[in-house]
């Protein structure tokens, strides 16, 4: 596996949003988010995205000069008009309304339509980080989980981040997928050809598979809880807790008619809404306790998760965003490991805009 | 089984907390939260539960006259000391600040520490829907919990409730453990001596256990997910957020900190809080978007998701709230089923407080 430095995919990637007309500023900052997901070892959201997004911009999905407004607000919220832009540019400016908000009145929340996919859902929550906040971001997507007791694929993989800063421990980071298995898992064992555990998937009859290829023939992910003995109920009450307050609440397209990502999908009939929708917010640490108190006892309470005994054969028990972290770690001292084929998609894609991809 | 009439069991628990020393306001109060998880079909927070409360009081642990009080507030958020209170009274006070706040600024947010159990979580999420605002109730609880690949208990089964209004249909209450199966469910098991399904718990050791009485033996429940390969990484941080909103942020005890909910256990060393705690909000729809718009899309939502092909066997697909509101309507017209056992210990508590408990 080629392992690329994290800065020369940064530039590939600014080098081809610049080439579909995004400004200086939003090329940038969209790099920033998908090359954030690569360092953060979630490699579907990372730059093997990013052929997708030029082509929902190819096939007049997507636009890349954005005006992005607030369309109405009251203190301590706002809805903001993605205006089609990348959700990876989107998300992050209503983030920063939510956080300039949080800072005068202690909480800041936006509910966004008309937007696209937004990347990793961590990224957005993290901004809070640096202002002594709580950030919270989530999105709707694509259907492709049914419901309990559905055979119908109505919600998203629908993630939810929460990232809560500490002392002098590392922050708590949360982002994960409302579903048993995010799809990017399933697309590591259809590239392996390797059975899915069961509980992940159903066929498009509602029984069990295993097979990592069964959304193909119309089958579905499921909740967290995979079935109704195991919770499934609760994952779809997460996934549609989501579903409502990224798109009900800010006038995107709900369910089953959240817009695919893969541009080759048709546009779903009857649009009640426009675009994609995500919803992000942050609490204010001091707007409850002082932020000091609050950290010190963040430490204490990653200190003693983490060391808690284990079960047998683990080495350890994890902290929300520990993973991540270490992943991090690794490949901003040693590059980030791009699949062959995905090099092949961004060499193509690079040919394709005059901008070369140099390993 | 005998079934009795919510007003009589209200009366009933209105009398034993006036007993105690409660005012006829939090009596009643404290009555409705604990009747409306009867009527809700919500057992194990009942009734059952309210010589529970009574034996925290014997125990010094609760406080019946409790000084409910704000100290700190931002126009949008605050901590409120619950001064050892009945969580079934501080719970619904806090709320209440909450939707004052998101009436003035959009939405408003109580982190609550100084608490005690504060009964179902839906009861405090709903009293927003009479304001067209969404609400939020989340507690965290005594250590029953294991994180993923941990032996230690060191999280309750912190629940979240979420209550969104509609305009024709009924409201989307979801309300659930952040655990596979909620404790209320091993001891239907334990009174019907049967196994519990795979997934549900784990010995002291971590190992699989079907024994719903293991965790008298130092197991634990396991988070939503039940396994690392089905997600219980992410239903372990569901009950971490619910942990560190409800009882870091409030400077209440988080973690394996939390008091346990029985009296005759002792109370975990070394508090590094004041008592349990609790977070509640409210975002003010029309703090998005036109309420009536919002509510009628909702209604297309729920309309959608309950009309979804159902898989083989079962009638329907549900929507959140469903199971409960069929409780209620149930149990508002034929009484509410009182369990033999649960009939003798409200009996006795009748007689030692001088409060006839008649059938």
């Amino acid at each position: 596996m080629n392992k690329i430095p994290a800065n020369q995919l940064h530039d590939f990637s600014y080098k081809i949003f610049k080439c579909i007309g995004c400004n200086d500023e939003e090329a940038n900052l969209a790099s920033d988010v998908l090359i954030s997901a690569d360092l953060r070892g979630v490699d579907s959201h990372g730059l093997a995205r990013l052929s997708g997004y030029i082509r929902l911009y190819e096939k007049d999905r997507l636009n890349p000069k954005p005006n992005i407004r607030i369309i109405h607000e009251t203190p301590s919220t706002a809805v903001v008009d993605g205006d089609k832009g990348l959700g990876l540019v989107v998300a992050p400016k209503a983030m920063e309304i939510a956080i300039e908000k949080a800072e005068k009145v202690g909480s800041g929340w936006v509910a966004i339509k008309n937007s696209n996919h937004f990347g990793i859902a961590g990224y957005h929550a993290m901004m809070a980080l640096a202002h002594d906040m709580i950030g919270l971001s989530m999105t709707n997507a694509s259907p492709l989980v049914a419901p309990t007791f559905s055979r119908e694929r109505l919600l998203g993989t629908n993630p939810i981040a929460v990232a809560i800063p500490a002392d002098k421990q590392p922050p708590y980071v949360a982002d994960f997928a409302t579903t048993t298995a995010a799809n990017g898992k399933l697309e590591i064992l259809q590239r392996k050809n390797e059975d899915a555990p069961a509980g992940w998937i159903q066929t498009s009859e509602g029984n069990d598979s295993r097979n990592p290829n069964e959304l193909k023939n119309g089958g579905a992910l499921l909740p967290l809880g995979s079935d109704r003995d195991h919770g499934s109920h609760k994952g779809y009450c997460l996934g549609s807790i989501v579903d409502i307050l990224s798109a009900v609440l800010s006038g995107a397209n709900f369910g089953p008619w959240a817009p695919p990502f893969v541009s080759f999908l048709p546009m779903p009939e009857d649009p009640v809404g426009e675009g994609l929708g995500h919803f992000v917010g942050t609490w204010r640490i001091d707007a409850f306790r002082p932020k000091e108190e609050f950290k010190r006892n963040m430490d204490i309470w990653i200190e003693r998760f983490r060391m808690a005994k284990t079960t047998k054969g683990q080495q350890r028990v994890l902290v929300p965003g520990d993973p991540e972290r270490e992943f991090e770690f690794d490949r901003r001292e040693n590059g980030i490991p791009i699949l062959d084929k995905v090099l092949r998609d961004l060499t193509e894609l690079g040919e394709k805009h005059g901008v070369p991809f140099q390993l």
